[in-house]
């Protein structure tokens, strides 16, 4: 018996997020489902984040035991030929038994991207944010430096997560242009649920210059989601990477 | 009576190509409908580029004329709000009567995109050509170099084309590297039925080290189809920008 951990790629249009549920195909069932065609056993992975519906990703984790004799690393070659095109497989590797994708320390790292012009560019449209508005990106940036250290993040997470505490850090928090595509990228230990959405949406609302850049101090101190901006739309977001120092 | 421009990109993806046909739906006969609509007088538009099934554009044009009061400026937005969010019209304005947008001397820019690493990343598929043999760049560029100036492009011309001459003149041709990404850039006084995939395709034969780069002279003094390449597949394609000098 091994465990095996995935790092996973996915373009999460045609996908209702990561975790499986009744009311539509998600990734983490895809998986199961071909991991056990290929393994001959039925195999039911541990992801590490429960992406949403419509959120990409670069690198998800996942973790399975397997009895097969098949080595971890040629795992991903097999894998990635059973399945659709909107999902891939980027490694496989063996990992200690006792290896857990949420339990494990992590450094997480996601972005959020606002294509920031008059018209919409159509190839972008699933991978970004449109907004036409022109966006202050030196305020969001400032903005986002408040968010960086640790804070109780109440205010950024929506109700129905299932955390045992509010409390996170966050390494690093930046706002940066290139062209006319604006990113949010966004390092932490961990993140509560539609956390990163959750500061997107308020960063933009300081891009618009409805919120002064300081106002995220006091919603933070606040620790009331509803003071908060909104949760900004799913498709700007992808999940960079995970990393366990530990590992 | 007024003659307007449109500048229109589109996701390629699910549209049978530019020009409108029998066998399924085109961005030709998309806009037709939906400026027809919009200004309640049948319009049918002269497109410039007539891109193949699949590929994608930043910036195709063409043009109609029309009785409306709308200004032309204007149109582009009305339009927008009418069109599937895979299309999109960039700019909209008045040109002369006699302009038309395949006659008129024109500078044509086109990229073709290739991911060049050991596993595919989903959210790129739709936009570029995935290659897992590492591809020599360098010698890439030096073919692709050979390609500029004025030439007989006949090696790199499908049938079916209705051109009265393959003489075109390439201003740039190169092809860099960021990341895991190629890119093959050209510009050019116009191109041949399939002439830019034709390229791109000999390009990945010398990237691959089946061709050395001074072939691409042989090819083109061929002047036979067989000598060259195969056609790159139509995703890795977008039409990046028309310009027309005397404009």
């Amino acid at each position: 018996m091994k465990r095996v951990m995935l790092t996973i790629s996915y373009d999460g249009t045609n996908y209702c997020g990561w975790q499986t549920q009744p009311n539509g195909i998600t990734v983490e069932e895809i998986i199961n489902q071909k991991l056990s065609e290929l393994l001959n056993e039925e195999i039911i992975v541990i992801g590490a984040s429960r992406t949403d519906s419509g959120v990409h990703s670069l690198g998800n984790v996942a973790v399975f035991d397997t009895n097969t004799k098949i080595p971890a690393e040629k795992i991903k070659f097999a894998l990635n030929q059973r399945l659709p095109e909107d999902i891939r497989i980027e490694d496989s590797r063996e990992v200690p038994q006792d290896f857990h994708p949420r339990k494990n320390k992590s450094r997480k790292t996601y972005e959020y991207s606002i294509l920031n012009r008059r018209i919409p560019i159509p190839m972008l449209r699933l991978y970004s944010l449109f907004q036409y508005v022109p966006l202050d990106v030196e305020k969001m940036n400032r903005a986002a430096s408040y968010l960086e250290g640790e804070h109780d993040f109440t205010s950024f997470c929506s109700l129905g997560g299932n955390a045992t505490t509010t409390v996170r850090t966050v390494y690093v928090c930046t706002v940066t242009k290139e062209g006319d595509m604006i990113t949010i990228h966004i390092e932490g230990n961990g993140f509560l649920y539609n956390m990163v959405r959750i500061i997107a949406g308020t960063l933009i609302k300081v891009g618009l210059g409805v919120y002064p850049p300081e106002h995220v101090i006091e919603i933070l101190e606040a620790k009331d989601r509803q003071v908060a901006g909104p949760k900004a739309p799913a498709q700007g977001l992808k999940l960079v990477k995970l990393e366990y120092p530990d590992l």
